[in-house]
């Protein structure tokens, strides 16, 4: 079987926000204004931004994602985390169930999420041609080599696979601080 | 050989100061208060503080590592650096030549350094001793394997040998939240 190189994309800190939400923090009427495009096909850096407020520190000018989706959540690095005095797990995108409480301010109003703060964990977007390409199927677990001056090898790297993705990995800063990326930069698949 | 099991150890962002600039820092008669020894003999986290100024933002509240040094320098991790908004280069403690400037300030002045500010290369410390025992030697780089929610291999871990040191290997914060670290932690060093 081939060796997959994969795109290795790094993760700033984000928020994604329901509809309601959006509302709540910039005002009725408010949309979310496409910047950007992402890799992953209709995801977009918007020109709206957030304050996170934790216990100790807030953080400011934190990107919400688009477009709006089902649940309102953060994505933060450990370091961030430790800024604003959460505990944020290690969690796949979506599972938020018992994840940090934070308050999200926008220019028109602020809301108190009761859940919804994690820390991303490591993982590969694939579409499944590639994924069957490569032998990769959904939910596995792989290790990832990059090299460089930080080189390492990120194990606990899990495979999304999914006809709606482009192939990609995504790291958040911590990561990609500690692997020394910058640039455009792949890395190679292992299991 | 025996595979060396070794104590990883996180390094938060700090200074290391000379006579000179610790009083310019604090004062005629300043010195350093131990608050902590740590793991290296005879080193210790004083209780003086500093803030790091760069042309972007400021770090408050950076400790200085004793006893005093030839050189003044500045260890952060590259979030650090992102937030002051300086280039610091990936280096070992005390080569510093072309690396970052960066003003400190104390309580009773500041400085304005003009190299000085680097990201720790992340290395083991290693006594002749263990050195022999496990068959590592000054300047070589190895791999360190850490285990966990966000289990990685560190490459390009340099080794320093000295009887002055105790064994233990350090990482910056950026490199203990990609591997998640908390707690007791030993990794498996391999070649």
């Amino acid at each position: 079987m081939e060796q997959l190189k994969v795109l290795v994309e790094t993760s700033s800190r984000h928020v994604h926000v329901t509809k309601e939400d959006l509302k709540t923090l910039f005002g009725d009427g408010a949309v979310l204004h496409n910047k950007r495009a992402l890799s992953q096909p209709g995801q977009f850096l918007s020109e709206e931004k957030v304050r996170l407020e934790g216990p100790k520190r807030a953080i400011d000018n934190v990107s919400i994602l688009g477009p709006e989706r089902s649940a309102t959540q953060a994505e933060v690095s450990l370091t961030d985390a430790r800024t604003l005095g959460i505990t944020a797990p290690v969690r796949e995108s979506g599972n938020v169930a018992g994840s940090a409480p934070l308050r999200i301010v926008g220019p028109a109003g602020s809301i108190e999420i009761s859940e919804g703060a994690i820390v991303a964990k490591r993982h590969i977007h694939i579409t499944p041609e590639d994924a069957a390409k490569y032998g990769l199927s959904d939910k596995e677990l792989v290790s990832v080599k990059v090299e460089g001056e930080r080189s390492l090898t990120f194990d606990e790297v899990v495979v999304r696979v999914s006809e709606k993705f482009a192939t990609a990995m995504h790291v958040d800063t911590d990561e990609a601080n500690a692997a020394g990326l910058s640039g455009t930069v792949y890395g190679i698949v292992s299991k």
